[in-house]
């Protein structure tokens, strides 16, 4: 397995999943009002498309600068990799309940669904790049130190923020949904304006 | 983030996006007439499919044209990339619901819907070409200055023309959906017959 | 445009479109008889899927065998190029339609959507061929007269072997769809085992 | 036809093949139960999309082990390519039957369609492999025999466990899915663990 053809296949699950998002977003076949208002009433499905979209950007973002750091692949690696991408893959399914049901009285079972879901897409991606870093395993002779244990440290807090937001859902499902906003958030800016700038 | 992954996620986007469209045409389940007057009925969702692909085609020509003139990518150039591809994903789902409601009363919901989406993913546009382009931040050294001020002028008008089609389809959603039609067949047309040729 | 991006945007579309065409095969919401039963009555969504699956095959076969006879793209060619791959996402349309009509008394309608679809997309076919070729416009200097000539050749008949085919469907669906499906069986076999080995 | 863009072709299909895999889980339009139990009761669709998916992933794997023994691919290579395509690109079809009827009185022909589009789809695995590999026609002058033999061995039981799990759905559809599970747990775990590192 070379690294280019994993990068091919990763790139394309991740450039699938963001783009069936969009199947999520849906006129009811039925209107109960004017379409105005209608396509108004859909800011929750607009919100989850922006967010999963977002995130799943992120992610992509994220996956390229752990292969830029490896010197080769080996089988367990691919392997981990394609667990993560089913994680990458589902997104679309729980982005879909989430916008469904936030704003009902099943608004919790949504928002823990939706949090469970990234929660353990954070703890593949911290998986994937804790295997290929370990004892330098996959790295690139030259891959620089502080780099990786800049990257290291970025992925310790993933898996918790999603947790917390996760048990925020238990309590309210428009709390946990706007944190889950702001973590894309968060992270798109942080790596936007304090990522470098690369070749 | 090297320029070729980005490309490469983009041009996976732009791809599925357009080939998505299809998903949107459709034979009602209960058919009220024969096979044949249904399927001739369905001229609108036949017209928005050529409209929005052939949208799609372009925004991925205009693209490719802009990263040509790249040395580089950048974080926050990367970053939107994925808001403009955000937009392009999103296509699909005024499509649907232009094509659906086009001649019904709720024409000009529809209408608008579709005009905003277009305004603003040419405000992205113009905003990766810009933030590409200000003070050469991201081009190629010898990026023939006649073509980046070329490309910068045919950005300019994007937004406020279709934000003027948008403003036809609070009036009229046909002559509205028409002007997205002319808008296409013009760019294409331009690009096509004085775009220039490359190896 | 370079000839490499305009492979793997056309790439990517022909992948979709193929993959897409699964989506039309269901089993209905309420099930008549026993799931068995009903999976066998699924015979003629079957057999469209791998008729048109094949079909798109053979078209992304030959499309890289144009692309191969290529030195350079230029502006008109790549639009061409767009007007054929919207008529290649289109085909999971008249696919669905035709698996779910082809026996019932609306058959003919759906068999002869089917053919136009596939008519314009033979002729799209023959347009890109024969932009590209013509004065031998964007060939490689040193592309092979006789090979040239013999893609000419196998592009002639396209249009007219749809075409007949799309006329039979107005007196038999049946008959129609057997005809799209042994169109599909001699452009395998025929290239399959008289088409050159390449490295 | 290159191997390359053979490669990317099938990197598509099998990309978009398991993302369309999510499209099949799906929360009912009107709910019996709370959210929550709804969702916990759609455990035989997520294990589907689990099992599924990592099918799709080993076939991945194993093409890509196919590919890197060939120096070149010829036309009817491409043609069995298609079809081996054409398989994996089907495997939406039954997992959503599978997922739905698993747990209902007609569980068996579900897990019986199932069992046989694996059946094929290993056989086409075995067609392609055996095609490039009898009397070294396609492979690599410096192709490790042992290598090839060693690839040779992994294919010959493929098509008889998979049609011996289908014989089982005849009579359990619930032990059938345990097997498919199994099947891909075993493959995934040899494989990642007794599969060799490549650069």
């Amino acid at each position: 397995m070379t690294r280019a053809r994993l990068e091919a296949f990763a790139d394309g699950i991740f450039a699938i999943a963001a783009t069936l998002l969009i199947l999520d977003v849906g006129v009811p076949a039925a209107l109960n009002e004017s379409l105005g208002r209608e396509l108004l009433s859909l800011w929750p499905q607009y919100f989850a498309y922006v967010v999963s979209f977002l995130t799943i950007g992120i992610m992509w973002v994220n996956h390229h600068r752990i292969m830029r750091q490896l010197e080769r692949v080996d089988e367990p690696f691919v392997f981990l990799n394609i667990g993560l991408l089913l994680c990458i893959a589902f997104v679309p399914f729980p982005t879909r309940v989430l916008a469904e049901f936030v704003r009902t009285d099943d608004g919790n079972a949504a928002a823990v669904l939706y949090g469970i879901s990234m929660t353990v897409t954070a703890i593949f991606f911290g998986s994937v790049w804790f295997y290929a870093s370990h004892g330098r395993r996959l790295l690139h002779p030259d891959a620089d130190p502080r780099m990786v244990s800049g990257i290291t440290r970025s992925y310790l807090p993933g898996a918790p923020i999603y947790a917390t937001a996760t048990l925020v859902g238990l309590v309210s499902a428009e709390a946990s949904a706007a944190l889950y906003g702001l973590i894309a958030a968060f992270y798109m800016v942080s790596s936007a304006f304090f990522g470098q700038a690369d070749e």
